[in-house]
C-alpha cells in the first residue's frame, strides 16, 4: 500500500462516499442465469402507496438497467486498490482454449514492469496476461459462429430484459406496460430477448459484446441495432492537466451515471499505468486509441510511426485487457487530398496522425496494409474492432463529403475481413451534421457495413454553441439513435474548450441517457416506456420521492426542488411550486375524477345522463377542494 | 422616484451592469427601412484576421438577429422607471384609425389605477390606452387583407433577412454562404423576404405579428412556418416565490439571452401592477394567460368565473399592451370526459381550470360560446389569439389521444372564426411525445387550423429527467420546429420542480436557440448556416476569441476555457486544452495544407504525380511540425 502515492489514498476515500453512495430507496438485485455464477445485477426503484378515497393502492417496484458496477453494491467491499470482483474467470477458463502466459509478450510491456520508477504508480495485483492457444480463435463471434451460446450472451440477454417477461406476469403492472408502438426504422425487436438470440445477432456480426479475456472484471453488455442504445463515455489525462486518481475516479463516476462502455484516449505520461488502474476496477468495457500511445512512443513525430511499433502497442493494450480498439485503417492514401478544400479539415486525431503518414511517406495507410495481422491479434484476446472515422466533419459545412463516405466504404471492406477471422466490429460516424442530413449516415451505414453496429459522436447538429455541445450533440445523438446508431459516445458542455470535471462528465452522461432512452422509446424497444409511465404516475400523484427516484438524477432533481420548497413537507405537498396550493392544474383534474368517482359513475356516463343536480352539489363541495396556502 | 421600493431600485443598478453588458466585439447597429423611423436592431460580431505563411487574410464581420433590445445599446440610457423608447406610435397615429381614450375602460384597470396603497408599486409613467374607432379593426392582418404592407411588416421582413442579400453581393461572404439544401417538409422559404412576401402571408393566417396598439415599444417580429423558427420564454410570480423586481429583470435577462417573446404567467399578487412594468419595459412581445387573472378575482373559484369577469380581463389587460391572449376555448364539455382515464389527465393550468367549470355549470365552456365578442375585443387592439391546448398530454402515455386531437380539431373551427374578424391566430402545441410521435402533431395541426402558425411547449421526448427537462425538450423542440413548427416555447432545468432563477432561465433559452437553429438548418432556411461556418473557420484556425464571440453565449464559453487553460496567452495558442501542443488534429491538417501549399501544388496533384522526393523533404521538416509544450 505504500506505494500508492497518498494522494491517492485521500482521492479512494472521497470517492467511496459520493461515487459509491447508493441512489435512495433503490436496492441492488442480481437475477440469476442458468447457473449460479451467472449473477446480472439491476436496480430496483421502491414507491410509495398511493392514497385516494377509494382506499391505498399499491405502487410496485421499477427495475431498471444498472451500468454501475459493484461500487453501488453495499454487500461489496471496495477496495480501487486491489481491483474489482472476479466475474468472468471461470467461464474462460472452461472454455479451455486460452493459455496463461508467464507475463507480457510486449516489448513495451515489460519494460514498463522492471522500470523501479513506476514502483510509485504501479497497480499492484497485476494478473499475469491469458491468450488463446496456438490456433485458437476465443472472440465471441467465433463462439456464435460454432452455435455455442456463452455464458456472456446468456448474462446480456438476462440484462437486456430487465425481468420484463417476469413483469408482464404480475398484473400490477398491466397498465404501467402500456407502450405506444414504435417507428424501428427496420430494427428488429423482438418480444423477448433470448439467449439464442444474442448468438444469432452477434454470430450475424449484427452486434457485439466487446470482452477481453483479460478483463474478467467486465459485467458483459452488447451493442447492436435490436438492443438497447447504449452510451460510451471519454476519460483521459492529457500533457496539459488531470492524473491517475483522477481518471479512475472519472471512470466509477461515469458508471455510476450510466455509462455503458468507457474509452480511455489518455495521452500524457503513464498512460499505461492509468490503463491498468482504470481496467482492475471497471465493470464497463473499456476502449482505447492505440496509435495515441504509439505516438507517444516515437515522440509525437507521425511520420517515424512503424506497424512494428504499432503490433507491439496492440499486444501490450491487448494483455492488459481493453476490450475495443479503436483503429483509423479506413485513412487511405487516396482520401487525403479531399479533405484539403474543407472548412476544418481532417480533425479526428487518429485521423489526421494517419494521414500524415500517408503523406510522408507517400505509401498507404499501414493500419490497412497489415489489417488481417491486426485481426490475428484481436482474436488471440477477444479485443473487438471499433474502425475509426479518421476523416469524419468537424463543422456542419464538411458533413457527408466525399471524404467521410469514402472512408465508409473503406470501413465496410475492413468490416468483411474481420469478420472472416471471426473477429468483432463496430463501425464509428460523426461528428457535425445538420439534422436533415443524420439519417444518411445511418442508412449508408448500414449498407455499407453490412448492419455492422453503428456507434456515433453526437453528432451535433450546429457549430454556434461552444460551452452546450451536450446538448448540440445529445439532439442529433437521439435521432441518429432512433435511425439505427446502436451506441452513442458521449459529448460534455467542456467539448472543443476544455477537459471535462466530474460535474461536464455527469452533464453529458445524463443527456445520453436522454438521448439513448429517447431513441429506445421511439424504436419502440419492448417495456422501456414503463419507467416514464411510473414516474409519470407519481408526478400525477404528488408523490415526490418517487418522481425523484425514478428520474435519471435523483440528486440534481431533489436539489432543484429544495431550492423553491425546501421544507420536507413540501414534498408531500399535494401542489407543486409552479403553481401553488391554490392553483395546481394537477390539483384539480383530480378533484374533477374524484368528484365523478363519489358520484359512483365515470364522468363519462355522468355527462351522458346530464348530471345538473350532481352540478349543484359539485358547486357546494367546489369552494372546499382549494387548500389555503 | 421614492414611490419605488429601494430593493427595486437596487436590482435597476445590478442589471444595468449584469444584464446590459454588451458582449465582447459586438457592436449594435441599425438597419434603416424605406423611412428613417424604421431602424431594425442587429448585432455585428467582428472578427479577427487570419495569418498564415500565404499572408493575413482578413475575417469579416457577422451579422445575427438581435432580440435583446436597447439594452445592449450603449448609446441607450437605459431607465426602467420610465420604460423603453417608443417604436411605434407614430405608425399607429399615420393610420388615423385609433383614438386615445381618458383612462382603462375596464372595472378592475380603473380600481387598481384608483387604489392608494399601490402607489408604491405602481409604475409612474403609465399612458392612457389606444383603442380602435368605432368599427374600425386595426389588426395587422386586416391590413394585410386590404394589401397595405405596414412599416411592422417591413420590419419584420428586413429582420428576417439579416443583411443576406447585401452579404451575397460581397466576396467575402461567398465562401462563408455555402449551405446545404433542407429538407423543408413543405415550408415554403423564399430567397429573400420581401415585405409584399410578410404581407401575403400575414393576410393568409399562415404567420402573425403580435402588435398591441398598446404596446409601442415593441420591435416587431414574426411567428411563420416560413420564416425564422421562434422560441418564447414564461416568467410569472407565484403565490409561493418571486417578486416585481425579479420579474421584470428575468425579461430583460431573456432578451439578452434570445427569447423572441415572453409570456407572464404571474399568478400571485399584483398581476396587474407586475405586467405594467414588464411591458413598458418589453422590446418584445408579451403574452399572457387571461384566466389565470380572471380565477384570482374570485378567489381561485373556478365555478364562479363568469364571461362578464373574463371580458373585463380582456380590456384591462389589452389596454396595458398585452401581445397575445392563450385563450383555452377549444375544451369542449364533450373532451373533457375523453381525459378521465388518463395517466395524468389535464395538466394544462388552463384547461384544467375550463374544465371545472364545464362540469360545474354542465354548460359548454363560456370561451367558446362567446368567441365572436372575443374577437371583437382582440381587433380592437390587435391582440393576437394563442389558442390554448388545454387537453394537451402531461406524459408520453397521453400523448396523441382523443382529448388532444379533439381539441385541436375545434381549435381549427374558431381559427376560421377569429379570421372572419381578421384576428391573427397562432396554435398551441404539446406537451410530452415520444420521438415517433412528434411529427403526426405537426401534420395534423397544418392540416386542421389550415397553416395558422404552431407554437409548441417541447415536447418532451420522455419523462425520466426531472432536473434536465430543458434536455428532455430541446430535442423534442428541434423535430418539432423542423417539421414546421413556427415557434417553441421553452422549457428550463426546473420544469416539474421549482420556479426557475436567472441561470435556469439562460440555460432554458439557449437550449431552445439550438433546437430553433437546428431546425432553421434542417428546414434550409437561407443564409442560416453562415454563423456556423464563420465559427467552424475560426475553430480551425484556433482564432479562440471568435469562437466565444461567435457562439449563442460567449460569457460561458470563455469561462470554460479558462477553467482549462486560464492564460491570456492560451487565447492565442496553437493548440487546444483537450490535446495540448504536441498533439493536435487541427495543428496537424493545417501542417498538411501548409507543406502541400509550400510545393505549390495542391496535394491532390501532388499525389497524382506521385511526390517521393517531397515525401522525404517533408520528413526532414516534419520533426519541426510539432511544438514543445
Amino acid at each position: 500500500m505504500s506505494a500508492i502515492p497518498e494522494e491517492f489514498l485521500k482521492q479512494t476515500a472521497r470517492m467511496s462516499d459520493e461515487v459509491t453512495r447508493p441512489f435512495t430507496n433503490s436496492k441492488k438485485i442480481y437475477i440469476e442465469g442458468s447457473r449460479p455464477d451467472i449473477r446480472v445485477p439491476m436496480r430496483e426503484i421502491s414507491q410509495a402507496v398511493t392514497h385516494s378515497d377509494s382506499g391505498v393502492e399499491e405502487n410496485p417496484p421499477v427495475t431498471v438497467y444498472d451500468t454501475s458496477g459493484p461500487y453501488t453494491d453495499p454487500a461489496v467491499k471496495i477496495d480501487l486498490l486491489k481491483g474489482m470482483p472476479d466475474v468472468r474467470t471461470a467461464w474462460i477458463e472452461e472454455r479451455n482454449d486460452t493459455e496463461i502466459l508467464s507475463g507480457p509478450t510486449s516489448a513495451f510491456g515489460r519494460q514498463r514492469q522492471n522500470a523501479p520508477e513506476l514502483a510509485r504508480l504501479r497497480f499492484e495485483h497485476i494478473r499475469t496476461p491469458r491468450r488463446a492457444q496456438a490456433g485458437k480463435n476465443v472472440s465471441q463471434m467465433h463462439y456464435a459462429r460454432q452455435g455455442i451460446i456463452t455464458p456472456e450472451m446468456e448474462y446480456v440477454a438476462i440484462r437486456e430484459n430487465c425481468r420484463l417477461q417476469e413483469l408482464r406476469q404480475d398484473p400490477r403492472y398491466t397498465k404501467l406496460l402500456k407502450q405506444h408502438p414504435g417507428e424501428p426504422w427496420g430494427a428488429n425487436l423482438p418480444d423477448e430477448i433470448t439467449p439464442e438470440f444474442v448468438r444469432d445477432e452477434v454470430a450475424r456480426g449484427r452486434a457485439i459484446i466487446p470482452a477481453n479475456i483479460n478483463h474478467p472484471e467486465l459485467e458483459p453488455m452488447i451493442i447492436g441495432r435490436n438492443f438497447r442504445v447504449k452510451i460510451n463515455t471519454n476519460i483521459g489525462n492529457s500533457a496539459v492537466t488531470s492524473s491517475i486518481e483522477e481518471e479512475v475516479e472519472k471512470m466509477v463516476w461515469s458508471a455510476r451515471w450510466g455509462g455503458d462502455t468507457l474509452m480511455d484516449l489518455s495521452t500524457g505520461k503513464n498512460i499505461h499505468e492509468t490503463r491498468e488502474w482504470i481496467l482492475r476496477n471497471a465493470p464497463m468495457p473499456i476502449g482505447t486509441v492505440p496509435i495515441y500511445q504509439a505516438l507517444e512512443k516515437v515522440d509525437g513525430k507521425a511520420e517515424e510511426l512503424t506497424w512494428e511499433i504499432f503490433k507491439d502497442t496492440l499486444i501490450e493494450q491487448a494483455e492488459q485487457g481493453v476490450d475495443y480498439f479503436t483503429i483509423h485503417a479506413g485513412v487511405l492514401l487516396r482520401y487525403v487530398p479531399l479533405t484539403a478544400e474543407r472548412l476544418t479539415g481532417i480533425v479526428s486525431r487518429g485521423g489526421s496522425i494517419m494521414a500524415k503518414w500517408c503523406l510522408a511517406h507517400h505509401q498507404e495507410n499501414f493500419l490497412y496494409t497489415h489489417f488481417d495481422e491486426i485481426c490475428a491479434i484481436m482474436k488471440a484476446y477477444d479485443v473487438s474492432f471499433s474502425l475509426g472515422d479518421g476523416l469524419r466533419p468537424g463543422c456542419l459545412a464538411d458533413a457527408n463529403d466525399a471524404a467521410q463516405f469514402g472512408e465508409l466504404e473503406t470501413l465496410g471492406e475492413l468490416t468483411q475481413i474481420a469478420w472472416r477471422h471471426d473477429v468483432q466490429v463496430m463501425i464509428e460516424g460523426p461528428g457535425h451534421v445538420p439534422l436533415q442530413m443524420v439519417k444518411e449516415n445511418v442508412d449508408k451505414e448500414l449498407d455499407d457495413c453490412f448492419e455492422a453496429p453503428f456507434y456515433t459522436l453526437g453528432p451535433l447538429v450546429t457549430d454556434i454553441a461552444p460551452g452546450y455541445d451536450h446538448i448540440t450533440s445529445g439532439i442529433g445523438a437521439a435521432n441518429i439513435g432512433w435511425y439505427g446508431t446502436a451506441m452513442l459516445c458521449y459529448v460534455t458542455p467542456k467539448e472543443h474548450l476544455g477537459l471535462p470535471n466530474k460535474q461536464d462528465v455527469r452533464d453529458g452522461i445524463i443527456t445520453y441517457k436522454i438521448a439513448a432512452h429517447a431513441a429506445d422509446l421511439a424504436k419502440g424497444f419492448p417495456g422501456v416506456q414503463l419507467r416514464d409511465n411510473a414516474l409519470s404516475k407519481a408526478r400525477f400523484e404528488f408523490r415526490w420521492e418517487d418522481q425523484f427516484n425514478l428520474g435519471f438524477d435523483p440528486e440534481k432533481a431533489r436539489e432543484f426542488h429544495d431550492q423553491t420548497m425546501p421544507k420536507e413537507s413540501h414534498k408531500v405537498a399535494h401542489f407543486c411550486s409552479m403553481c401553488g396550493p391554490n392553483f395546481c392544474s394537477m390539483k384539480i383534474t383530480q378533484d374533477v375524477r374524484d368528484f365523478a368517482a363519489k358520484q359512483g359513475v365515470s364522468e363519462q356516463e355522468a355527462l351522458q345522463k346530464g348530471m345538473e343536480e350532481k352540478a349543484v352539489e359539485f358547486k357546494k363541495t367546489g369552494a372546499e377542494i382549494y387548500q389555503k396556502a
